[in-house]
């Protein structure tokens, strides 16, 4: 592609580093802020930039925070015996959004991959096993994907927490509220059996 | 979507008032920002900002260029006499990259479209009427889309330059190369048909 601009090349480029967006997308989405005022090209680059700057982890549950604590943790009413082992901020905020949950979170940061060069030290996972050590936590839900990756990790954290007396649970696996039993794939369909409820149990949600 | 920091939201917000970037891909692309060197959200950020407020339009074409007289306009070897009016700097980049063209462009930077609120005058067709009125151009290609506001559009522009002395042009339309003439739409067929092209000259490309 010839830029008949360096100017306009340069923010084509550093555009298409973001994940998804090629370099026709990117001229796109540059073009389109050429038509806007140009104000709002520098409230978005403040923006980003206040965010990368200034932007916290809580030091508890490594969430997203702009406080030191964030607004979970420090939340007195939430059964702080109760802990959620997830990925990534978005998998709190898809399960904040059900609003089932009523313990804490724990932000790995990413899963245990090998083929990506992501080792356990990269990952959240000491601060987790330091806080099951100090004996607080009751009970540990995995809600890592279900994938090998996930499934990994998720045995890692086991290995290291097992002699430690914490109860540990994974989600549920089973067929999505509303799905067709035809349509579902067998390993599924498959843990869905086995893993049945009583019936009454499920009327409660 | 509830967000646990406020900066996170507002650049979450900023990004997803891009065309085509809802709040989901939005908030994936800042957490991967986040999860880069803080380098480059600041060289992304001041890419755009630069490119938002140094940018220059060529004076007699209105492509994009970072010097008054972009480097189409300023090239001795490039036929004067022949200009393709285009809707859009993609436009010129897409026929650049044919090397089938050696005129020059003029950029409207859109089509007439009463729906969306766009009249002759937000479009850069006066100079294009004056560049005609001055006699120094033989042939005006028409390459806007095949569309109701393009058809408008080129429509506008040749009532306004039929007095003057100045070849008309529409670029052909017709069955893509490659394409199966079965799956072609009528107008196009029909069109292709219509205006049929010497068989001898089909050779040259």
């Amino acid at each position: 592609m010839e830029f008949s601009s360096k100017l306009l090349e340069r923010a084509v480029n550093e555009m298409s580093q973001l994940p998804g967006i090629g370099k026709r997308t990117a001229l796109r989405l540059v073009l389109h802020m050429l038509k806007q005022p140009k104000e709002q090209t520098t409230v978005l680059a403040e923006a980003l930039q206040n965010m990368r700057n200034d932007i916290k982890f809580c030091k508890s549950c490594h969430n997203i925070s702009d406080v030191h604590l964030c607004e979970i943790c420090s939340n007195p009413n939430r059964d702080e015996t109760l802990v959620c082992v997830v990925e990534d901020i978005r998998d709190v905020m898809a399960i904040e959004n059900t609003s089932s949950f009523k313990g804490l979170y724990h932000v790995l940061g990413g899963k245990i991959s090998p083929m990506d060069g992501i080792g356990p030290h990269d990952l959240n996972i000491i601060s987790l096993v330091n806080k099951v050590k100090e004996g607080k936590i009751k009970e540990l839900i995995f809600a890592l994907s279900s994938t090998m990756e996930g499934d990994t990790t998720n045995f890692y954290i086991f290995k290291q927490i097992q002699d430690y007396k914490v109860f540990t649970s994974t989600i549920a696996r089973g067929i999505s509220v509303g799905d067709e039993l035809e349509y579902a794939d067998e390993i599924t369909l498959g843990r869905s059996i086995v893993n049945r409820v009583p019936f009454e149990s499920s009327l409660k949600l």
